[in-house]
This record gives C-alpha cells, structure tokens and sequence, in this order.
C-alpha cells in the first residue's frame, strides 16, 4: 500500500429537483437521482465521480467500492479487474430503456465508469496536472455545448408552475429556447422531441430555424418513429437539422434511414458500447456517435472510441443525462481533449436549477465551458450541499427512475410505444 | 515554462553490427541503423526514445526536436500538433517496402512515436510509476517473446562467419532454433520466409514442429508469394501453423487467402495504419494485426489499435525490427498493459550480438522479459555505449537500410519481386 493507493471509498446517493421535462417514455419525475463517488488515498486525497443513482446501479457501485482498497491510483486496469470479479455477471437493467438490453459488458462498463473518473481526477491532484492532460493534454481551451430543450409541463403536477413554465408548442419551445441562450449563450440548439406528433415537432424546428437563422438545430425523438416516419421528417427538415439523433430503434432501422437522410444520423441508443460498433459500420446505421463516458466506461474508454470515431470517418459529440457538476467536469475534460469532438455537447446543465455538490461548478457562458487547468477536475465537494442532496434522496422516496409510471400517475391511459409513429 | 517542460531534445543516429539476415527484400547490411532520442525536462530528467536510423527519417526526427522546447511532458496532443506543424507533409518513404506507400499520416505516426515514448518516460520518472501505469497499469508481469528464425548466410561476405553461421536448409534452421531456444527459452517460434522456394520452407516448418512438437510455429514470407501459392502454403501447413504473417501483398489479396486459409493470417505490412484497418475490417483480409508503435504513433496509439482489435475480435501480437534496449522496454510496457496482447511478441533481441545503449537491458529468459516496475521505462542510457554506436553509424558509411541493393553487390542478377513465387 503506498501513499496514492486506495484507502476507502464512499458512495453517497443523492437527489436534486427536476422539472417535468417530456420524452418518449414520459416525463421527468420531481426529482433526478445520482450516485456521488469519494474516492480516498491513503494520504487524504479525495477523488470524485458522479453517475446514475438507480437503486440496482446503486448496490453495483456498493460492491465495487468494496474491493478498491489499495488499489494503485494510476491501475485502471487493476480497477477494471476488481470491479469485473467483484459484480460477476450481476445485472443492472437500463429501465428507461435508452440504452437497449443489458448485457455484462455493458453493466462493468456503467459500474467502472465513476471510479475511473475518480482515479485521474487522483491522478491529476498527484502529478498536478488537469484531468485533459492525462487523456493527452487539451486541444481546445473553450468546450461548446448546446442548449437542450424541452417539451414540459408547466410545473410538477399538484405544485406551482416552476420558473421555466411550459413549452407545449412550437411558441413555447421559442421562448425557452431565447431564454436559455439568453442565459447560456449556446451556439447550437437540439430539441428533445418524440413528444408530440412528429408534424407538430417539425413545426418547433421550423420556428426554432426562424428565430435562430445562424444556430444548428437538431431533433431527438429517442426512437418514437417508425422507419417510415422517419424518413418523412428527414425529408421534411432536410437543410434544417444539422443531424437527427435516434429517429427509429435498433441497427437495422436506422441504417434503412440513413441510407435516405440528407443530414447524419447521430445515436446514443443503437450505438452504445463497443460491441455495437462492427455491425453499426458494417450497416452505415448512424453517421456520429453521442459518447457518454457514463456508460461507456469512463473517460479513457471514450478516447478509444473517438480514435474508432477518426478511423471509420464517424462524427462524435457527447450524449447527456439529468447531471451535476462532476459529470460536467469530467465531460469537459474528455471534451477538451479529444481533437475529433467537433460538435457542441448536451448538457442537462440549465435544468439543475442552480444545485450542485460541487462549490465551484464549471460555468457556461458564451455557449461553452472554459476549460479547467487546475489538478484533477478541477472541482471541489461542497459538504453541505452533499448532506442536503443526500436528504433530498432519503425523503423523495425514488428509488429509481421510471418516467413512464410517472406519466401514466396524471394519464392513465399513458402507454410508452416505440414507435409512436 | 515549468520544472517538468522539455527543455532540449538530442538525436543520436547509432549503428550496430547485424548478422547476414535474409528476407524476400534481400539481406540484412553489416549495420543496422537507429536513432536514439533523449528529451531533457528544465529540471534535469531525460527521457529516452528509439526508432529508424535512415537519413530521411533522421531529418525528420531532427526537424521534429526542433519544435519541442517548453512542451509539457504531459501533453501528448501538443506533440502531434507541434511535430505536424514542423514537418508539414514532408515525405520519408519506407524503402524497405513493409509498409506500403507512404502518406502524410503514416509519416506523421513514424516521427511522433519516439518522441512520445520519450515524454512517457518522463511522466514516469515524475509520477514514480513504470511507463505501464501510465497505459493503463500492467495486467501481467512477463512478457512472452518468440524466437525469430532466419535464413542466413555464414557470415558477411568477405568477413569471418558469425557465432550463428549459415542457415540455408531445415536443418540449418532447426540447430538455430536450438541455439536460440536454449539461450533465451522462447516458448513459440517465427520462421522470416519469403527467401527460398515456399516447399522449402514448408519443409522447415515440418523440421521445426517435429523438433518443437509442443511450440506454436508461425511463418512470414513478407508477401512474397502470390494468392494463389499463399492459398496452397495454407493447404500445407493447415495444422502447423498458428498463424500466417503477410504470405500475400494487399488487402484484396489478403482476404482471398483468408477466405480460404485454415489458420488466422496477421499482417505488419497491409494493416500498417488506422487508415487500412475499415477496409480490412470490410474485406476480412486479417485475422491478427501486429501492432508496432515505431509506426503506429507511439504507445497511446496501439492502445487505441488494441481497442479496436478487441473491438472487431481481431487477435492482436507484436512486430519487432532490428532494435536495442530501449525499443525492447516500450514493447514490454505496452504488451503488459494490453489485456488483448495475447501472442507471444517478436523481437531480434537475438540478433543484437549482446550490443546496447543501456546500461540494463530487459532479459529475456523462459522466454519472457520480467515487466519492469521502476520508474518510466526503467532503462538507462550508457552514454559510453552511445558513443560507440555513434561511431559505428559515422563510420560504417550506410545511411539508408536497403537489404536489396546490398544482396545484390554478391548476387548481381537479385531483384526484389513480391510476388517471387
């Protein structure tokens, strides 16, 4: 055991607020979970991480945790080991469903993911340098990201309207869209659809083209479409979507659709870990992957598939889920790091309403995030707030996210079909 | 500038006595080039490099140092962009033909690489840990090498016969392969074809594998054969062979063999960059790639190859040039932090005559070196050494390798033709 060896590890679930953004599969509940990762060597350093805090997640994170202790901070190989042996075959199925049936690869993948994002931040605090200098060094000071909207409600049901109010129709959608960028600055917009009818969403980008002429647009309907559908809006939002994300489900669909889009077809759902990739190439299914080191097994994990990215001639950006600001950092970091990331990256940043674990979260102006060039991460634990999230997690009584249930409480009749259309 | 920014960067071109090795090019020279880089932090550490020795790449490599000053021993993305700006899309073809026509990319890969395992050397001895830690931490603590057979003449023309002496015949084959085995225990076995007539070494194959009943055998003829004699050599040595290295030249040609080949056929001469690996992928040309960090970009490089290599399941083993300790040590490094890498790696270590320019070089017994666990590569330069080998390259007079030409001063009417057979 040396002095930047594993000395403990602690997982801390957490929830924050989170308004009722729509989707295919539902809607948001109130509250957004996630899991927070302390990672601690024997001579004090904490390293941190951040993922989903689903309870099954939550339990695999548990029994990682336990066999880290003095594992070398700079042995991602050793974690790898530890974490495969320690949850065996266990299964921790996505029920949102975003990221296709289950399978040990993908499970080791997700649980790894939180500690390695720890371990560099470790291994930045122990050389000083910032996480992007151990993925390579930055090759961008400024990472872009996009303002992500959505169809929402007004306000959780049965609770006031939330600042934001809803956004229902292409006006709506509008004025979500100028007050985000109004606050953030984004310089490229994507809208969450796969909401209402796909006529009626194209409308939203026909106007969101209309008031933001110089911005690129592009539309998510997380697999609501048929193969057919979606080739009627590739062909009806040709020249207005820079790409379009997800249209219809599974390999085989969206390379029937690419084969007849004018625009890339971009993925982070049939494209979701690496043994996705011969048959997506073989296919030509999507033309950019959305990485998301989240579930691809961290950081190093996605400097690998950018190289695959470069290699087979595929766009790259970055998926993202409901998060605070480690996950922020640490896609900042990959962000900034990796030359074959050129499109803006999500972000679910401006639906965070202001809460964070960190005290120093990265900041988004002028449409992006300056890129960190402190030890590690370059973002520190706020205690308090740590507390009060984990609070939230106690109290709200979500265990793990379900925005279908959630739907179907005020809709009854509320099924999750994909396709819809 | 900080402590740990390069502060001078020196190249050494070196020589070093090499036996009358042939290969479907010609024969080996007397001298075998390479350059020796050491890059030298503000505060006094070097870290070392080693690669080709020809003059054109020589000038590269210079113009490469040249641009280095003030770079943090971190940011290997800086290096690519720096060594890119310094050489532009200068050319130095690769006249020994093993890696296809030469391109902006490929050189680029080439010119990066030592100076990259130089700054991995350095963020070794800074972070205290072996180069390994750095490419993911070590997943085993040898090493196996393979003994690298040749037909050779007894000596130089004109000079004493050489410890090793002729080998011209399965015989001669199989007392080298003893000889080897005995001293260095190698546990599988490569046979450098390509030279005689293919039933000729189909014959020394079958020597081989009733000396060595229990070894893998593998047989390289550097595409010196046709489809349609790679197809037969398949035929006869189906169940001799655990694998067959470029029997033929090209992709297309590669996957009519494979399509038809009993054993997985693995390549260092038509998968040589990332640029090959979709339409290999797309034909079935390769089974196993032998990765090579000389020219694939340095260390970080073949990671991202191994990746790839796992994630299309192709087998992935090492290629190995005439080299010295430093060269050796990358290799074992990155082969401990490859959990793919699960062949036994080339290497001409035999051939090296005992001659280096480190003081402790990696040994190979059982057959495998021992994965060092010092800081950085964990070899040091004996600078007397270099000297010495310094003044063998400004007196031996070559300074481009050309197997060819030199085979052809002994046998006039010698012309390299790939296809020979």
């Amino acid at each position: 055991v040396t002095a930047q060896s594993v000395r403990s590890v602690i997982v801390t679930p957490v929830a924050f607020p989170d308004p009722p953004l729509l989707n295919s599969a539902g809607v948001h509940q109130p509250w957004a979970l996630r899991s927070i990762i302390e990672v601690v060597t024997a001579d004090g350093l904490v390293g941190l991480g951040e993922t989903y805090g689903d309870l099954p997640h939550l339990r695999l994170l548990e029994a990682a945790a336990a066999v880290l202790d003095g594992l070398d901070v700079f042995d991602l190989n050793g974690l790898q080991s530890r974490v495969a042996h320690a949850i065996g075959a266990a299964d921790a199925p996505d029920r949102h469903g975003l990221t296709g049936p289950s399978s040990t690869a993908k499970v080791l993948a997700r649980v790894v993911s939180p500690f390695e994002v720890a371990l560099l931040d470790l291994q930045g605090q122990v050389t000083g340098r910032p996480v992007h200098a151990l993925l390579g060094g930055k090759v961008r000071d400024r990472v872009p990201f996009s303002a992500y909207l959505f169809y929402k409600w007004a306000g959780h049901p049965g609770a006031e309207p939330d600042a934001w109010g809803a956004a229902l129709d292409p006006a709506g959608i509008v004025t979500q869209a100028h007050t985000m960028i109004d606050r953030y600055g984004f310089e490229s917009i994507k809208l969450k659809g796969g909401v209402l009818p796909p006529e009626e969403e194209i409308e939203a980008i026909r106007a969101l083209r209309a008031a933001f002429p110089g911005l690129p647009l592009r539309l998510d309907p997380n697999t609501a479409w048929s193969v057919d559908t979606s080739v009627k809006v590739a062909e009806q939002t040709a020249g207005l979507l820079e790409y379009l994300e997800d249209p219809t489900g599974g390999l085989a669909g969206m390379a029937e659709v690419a084969a007849l889009a004018a625009m890339p077809l971009a993925t982070n759902m049939c494209v979701v870990a690496f043994a996705d990739l011969p048959e997506s190439v073989r296919r030509g299914s999507v033309g950019i992957v959305l990485a998301d080191h989240h579930y691809w097994g961290g950081l190093r994990a996605c400097v690998q598939l950018a190289a695959i990215c470069r290699t087979w001639g595929l766009g790259l950006s970055m998926h993202s889920n409901s998060h605070l600001g480690i996950s922020l950092a640490a896609m900042t970091h990959l962000a900034a790091a990796t030359p074959n990331l050129t499109y803006a990256v999500d972000t679910h940043t401006p639906w965070q309403s202001g809460i964070d674990v960190v005290r120093d979260p990265l900041r988004i102006t002028g449409g992006a995030a300056t890129v960190p060039d402190t030890p590690g991460l370059g973002v520190q634990l706020d205690r308090d707030a740590l507390a009060r999230l984990h609070g939230n997690y106690l109290a709200c009584g979500i265990l793990e996210r379900d925005d279908t249930a959630y739907r179907q409480r005020f809709e009854p009749g509320y099924t999750k079909r994909r396709p819809r259309w």
